[in-house]
């Protein structure tokens, strides 16, 4: 995993690059923030109103609230903030009101583009944010890209490693999250018993796991014990959007569900808050693995 | 849909057949009884312990109740009563305890294509107690062999039709639904916004259409309205094990979730209790159609 070479302003590492966070929900902003300050960078975090979760403490950096409906306002508001480098990071549940928001005369170029954005759905509307936003003189980056750190590597990650019988489910659900992935659906899968018996859709990957326990808990297992739950980005994934990602609260959900481990794909999967959560996984008994990736994107 | 040709014994419906339901849980069981009761046949009824739900009112039958562990005394226990033709209906939730079982001198002979059988998971086990019935004079037969009325058909059932936007929802949960049913996971799907959102693993359909009603109900769908629930049976899917299958309750959690509606694949699925369910539908402004069936399974 190397930082991108290409960038016209230079590497999010040097003296004269500011990295903006574009921070929606979940861990991963957070995450990003901490990387980055951690090597000495002051990020300047962009909260996009109503998203980001409480407890990623963003307010700690140099931020910002922007409404969705002001959307329109981001290049400028970047530029003020000499901004080189934008990174978007974490998930946008709400939508923008689109009659509410007023483009100014830089964004009036895009419409077109924007109309056919929209027809494609969510990705569709990203890649025309990161395309609006490069034609606009920043560089748009993946977290992988600033905080290599936080890529997960192929290998065993803490103290348990697993069975015959977890690699069974461990396949199992891999070939189960692919096939829902390259369909654009989901990126995760949980096997029990050599099968794939949960998949992730809009839900999240936590909402599975609680469904998981709920499902042993009333006893829908037949009985059957230990189960992995295995990550993997979409074929062909934008590497500038969140790829999947797992940290301590998946190591926390995965046990609650009676499961025995987690894989991830490695160089396509990020780990968040690494070293607590090994510490999870090592004190609860569970195994967390890179799996080979299995191209590249 | 025909009934089946090659039965020894000759068909379900003559008179010197005896029809065995071996029940689990749901609703398919009671609509089997039924539909063998409203042709003058007298269903004998197999309840599989602890399985079947009480609103199924499969005591109103001829009926006995059948431990899982008590499975080797099948074969004998279905001789005494005569029975000629066997159809196995309802989810069975409980695995039996090996331990505690006792096979018979007449099914040692099975022992070696039983350990195969456990090796394959549930499916194989399934195939197992099919092939053991079969080798033993049964005919063992699907829901839409004796009781065809049940069987999906093409088109609208209701009052209501699909919108344009709900043909699209209606492709992307079908290719969603095949996908995870080439997979051997599971039969449904639902898409809303033109995307799939859920997909069903072990839980079923009713319990991923209450996760579709959180999800919109925690704002969760972006403000994305209608969406289709699509149920296919899988490629390949040996037909005397369930087809997917829809009813009135169905309908009620689609409507619950918020959906538009139901597609299901002409051929190669069960409505119960349709008139109860076409009159929910049309009460509550859902469309139900059957689609043109992909292939001949």
């Amino acid at each position: 995993m190397t930082r991108t070479e290409s960038n016209p302003r230079g590497r999010a590492g040097d003296p004269h690059s500011r990295v903006c966070i574009i921070a929606g929900g979940g861990n991963l902003p957070g995450a990003i923030a901490e990387g980055l300050a951690n090597t000495g960078l002051k990020p300047f975090v962009l909260m996009v109103e109503g998203e980001p979760d409480a407890e990623a403490g963003l307010e700690r950096y140099d931020h910002e609230t922007i409404a969705l409906e002001d959307a329109p306002s981001l290049v400028a508001r970047l530029r003020r903030r000499g901004i080189t480098h934008v990174v978007m990071a974490g998930e946008i549940k709400r939508r923008p009101r689109v009659a509410a928001m007023r483009p100014g005369i830089g964004l009036l170029r895009f419409v077109p583009s924007l109309i056919r954005a929209l027809a494609k759905g969510d990705d569709g509307l990203l890649r025309f944010v990161v395309e609006w936003l490069e034609k606009s003189g920043f560089k748009v980056v993946g977290a992988h890209e600033i905080v290599p750190d936080l890529v997960a590597v192929e290998g065993t990650f803490g103290n348990h490693s697993p069975s015959e019988a977890d690699w069974r489910d461990i396949k199992a659900a891999r070939i189960a999250a692919e096939a829902i992935g390259a369909l654009d659906i989901g990126q995760g899968a949980v096997a029990i018993g050599g099968r794939a018996i949960a998949l992730e859709g809009i839900e999240g990957t936590d909402a599975m796991l609680e469904r998981v326990r709920d499902l042993r808990d009333h006893g829908r297992l037949a009985g059957k014990k230990r189960g992995v739950l295995v990550k993997c980005a979409k074929p062909g994934q934008e590497a500038r959007t969140d790829l999947p990602s797992i940290g301590p609260r998946t190591v926390i959900g995965a046990h609650a569900a009676g499961l025995a481990g987690i894989a991830v794909e490695a160089g396509h999967s990020l780990v968040l808050d690494g070293p607590d959560m090994i510490a999870q996984a090592n004190a609860l008994g569970l195994f967390v693995i890179g799996l080979p990736p299995k191209d590249t994107p």
